[in-house]
């Protein structure tokens, strides 16, 4: 069975049993990466209706600044997470590499397209709070807090 | 207590208790969107390793094909599930609005900006399906299917 046909037989079930929660306002934006084995509801205790949770490819801000405009000036949340995790794909290989793996499946970026790899996650969080420090779109008045989560231990640490 | 707080304080029971899960290889990349009220993993089933889960302001592809890319491309996923919902706080204005917004709170996006805010959910899927297919950084020969997920129903509908 494909994993799509899987998630609409898994929904019939949830949807049976489904009741929404309390209608609540989002305090916090959190960011974080796509990995599938981080479920941040869950890891960090999000309850409903609370959080805004923007998920990208390394947890990497470059694309997550719509979402977070979005998600102060919108629906008025007021603080901001930004959580990269121990053994990233994001962490494994440069530009080259990435363009590389692309064309061995026969894809390509366009020219001087940057896929945000890194090296060392306290130097990601730093380069992305100075991305989120440079856009007029979100509030520099909230607190822009920064974090590891291992996803072997299933532990947050702060990065200050 | 502020709401990062709360998440540090749930994290360290969360991590008292955690076990990763077993080493899998993601199958799917599914693209929804940040909303507080939303929990893929419960609502879609994704047992741990199996899902990328990218989300943005609506579940829209604009800024989500970094994330796709390398989901395809590094970790292997080979289907792809664009999720909107009802009740997306991107369908409640336009984006003269979404600047009124950004502006009442002393917030501003550059010239030209697009939000991608939408009033149609279906027109707003087709939409995203197209700025998929014109990506040369995404594979065109896997599956890519569309969803509206009802946030009071808790159930998913798939779009042709």
């Amino acid at each position: 069975m494909s994993a799509i046909d899987e998630i609409l037989e898994a929904n019939r079930a949830f949807a049976k049993s489904f009741e929404p929660g309390p209608a609540r306002a989002p305090r916090v934006a959190v960011v974080l990466c796509m990995d599938a084995r981080i479920d941040p509801i869950r890891a960090l205790g999000l309850p409903y209706g609370t959080a805004n949770i923007i998920r990208t490819a390394g947890g990497r801000v470059v694309d997550a600044l719509r979402s977070l405009s979005v998600s102060q000036a919108v629906l008025g949340s007021s603080e901001v997470a930004i959580v990269h995790h121990t053994e990233c794909g994001m962490a494994t290989m440069d530009d080259a590499g990435m363009r590389a793996k692309l064309d061995e499946r026969g894809l390509a970026a366009p020219e001087g397209f940057v896929f945000h790899t890194f090296r060392d996650l306290e130097q990601s969080l730093h380069e992305d709070v100075a991305v989120y420090r440079a856009s007029a779109m979100v509030r520099q008045d909230v607190p822009v807090r920064t974090f590891v989560y291992d996803v072997a231990t299933g532990a947050l640490r702060e990065v200050a």
